[in-house]
């Protein structure tokens, strides 16, 4: 049982947990060791006050070593869902389950709406990670919808262990060409099924699958924490960055405009100071 | 008239500055050359993600150098009031009236509550500011409030223009003697006079000046910004930093608690965006 779970590697996640572990407290930070993509790809960044004029890489490479010099580990899982109970919240990550006494979810923003039946099918024929639950589906066909950076290199991985993979981009780039890899250049309208998730309908045909992985960037937060509060496409906070759930925070982009790398470090770090004195008031 | 006037040159103002800057718009940055006295004189900062075991000073300056990479100087002047107008707001500092479109407060928290009678009589026989008030009592009487770091240097100033200078200190530190400054080791309790401040008076004493200089690092939100909402001691605002005056915004630890470096920064990026947005609309 971890003191702090903090679900996201953007400055958000990354201040919240050196804040954490600054105040003492057991963590656990879920998230991709190469941060942020969409901050490893920015050209230029002007407005992170002390570094001027730095690429997205640079600044990255910043918060890495500021992680690496104070031990903090990154644990490359997606957590598909945070479940709230009394005295804790479990976090399912692929196939593992995680319990925390609180959560900091900094897991960005997402582009685009779910698909329909999409959230409905989780964990039922449609999943977001390819590398947690593409082995379950060993020599089966499944379909990608490809939405993240890495969704290329998921679709690859996921061809090598099932029979046919469906790729529906989102993005420019493809998978490498493969026997059996079929790139359907359509938009995903539809998931559909009975007990599972069976067919993704789109804009011009249907396909059957066994499964149907979602791969985005990020989780809807409605989908990610079951009970949330929202405020359009935001997790609810106020100014401690408190949820309508006790001892769950949000901060960064998922908790609101605007969306800058400043303004998500400064919110990680309130959020960790507010876990650290929830669980003072726990004790 | 400015289009941004930035009150502060904590980590919040600065941010705020940068921001506001890249952005376009015409600003003024009203502080201190050396930013913030409390940032150099942090041991060890840690949780500044990006900058690792740093000192106050070693992050001041890298602050200090990011301005001046994107020329943006700091006007050294003491604001001691801002006043709003229809269309704009008028900030008074020392002897100047500035004006701007939008404001943004960024100048710390004060320590400690104002003295009975300051805030009357400020403007009138009450000064923050011996740099910009103290040739007005040439030759006269003072009394120095000294509670800040840089009372003590103020002082020696007034004692080679008044007559008299009787020094009040809340620090340890003292100014170097001089024949016409006498320390007085007495709490401040009252300001009195009839049009204008004559009387100090302490739990013990009771004092005739020409003026009192109450030597603050900041002064308390509700003397800077008649008809500002408080939440406490602090300045309340929303998650984009506006408070219940439209086109002013507040940022940093005068906003609210955690009184963090990261936390502050982050604040004044969101300030200065939403400086901007209702500098947008206006137009």
């Amino acid at each position: 049982m971890y003191d702090i779970a903090i679900v996201g590697t953007g400055p958000a996640g990354i201040s919240a947990a050196i804040t954490a572990k600054i105040r003492n407290k057991s963590i656990i930070l879920f998230g991709s060791r190469t941060l942020s993509d969409k901050m490893r790809k920015a050209h230029l960044i002007e407005n992170y006050p002390g570094f001027y004029h730095v690429t997205g890489e640079q600044l990255a490479d910043s918060l890495s070593r500021h992680l690496e010099q104070m031990g903090i580990e990154i644990t490359e899982k997606r957590v598909g869902a945070v479940y709230t109970f009394d005295d804790r919240f479990s976090l399912s990550a692929g196939q593992d389950i995680i319990d925390a006494k609180t959560v900091i979810i900094a897991g960005g923003i997402v582009n685009g709406r779910p698909i329909k039946g999409e959230e409905e099918f989780l964990g039922r024929g449609v999943s977001y990670c390819a590398t947690c639950d593409g082995f379950l589906y060993k020599g089966k066909k499944v379909a990608v919808v490809g939405a993240s950076e890495d969704a290329p290199a998921e679709a690859e991985f996921l061809s090598e262990i099932c029979s046919e993979v469906l790729y529906f981009p989102a993005g420019e780039k493809l998978p490498k060409e493969a026997a059996n890899i079929k790139v359907i250049k359509e938009k995903p309208a539809e998931i559909k099924g009975s007990m599972k998730a069976d067919t993704l309908i789109t804009d011009s045909g249907e396909y059957k699958t066994d499964c149907i992985f979602v791969l985005r960037d990020a989780v809807s937060p409605g989908t990610l924490v079951p009970g949330i509060e929202l405020d359009g496409p935001h997790i609810k906070v106020n100014l401690q960055m408190e949820t309508n759930l006790p001892g769950l925070f949000a901060c960064g982009d998922i908790a609101g405009t605007p969306y800058q790398y400043i303004k998500a470090a400064g919110q990680g770090n309130t959020a960790a100071l507010s876990a650290v004195r929830y669980l003072g008031k726990k004790q």
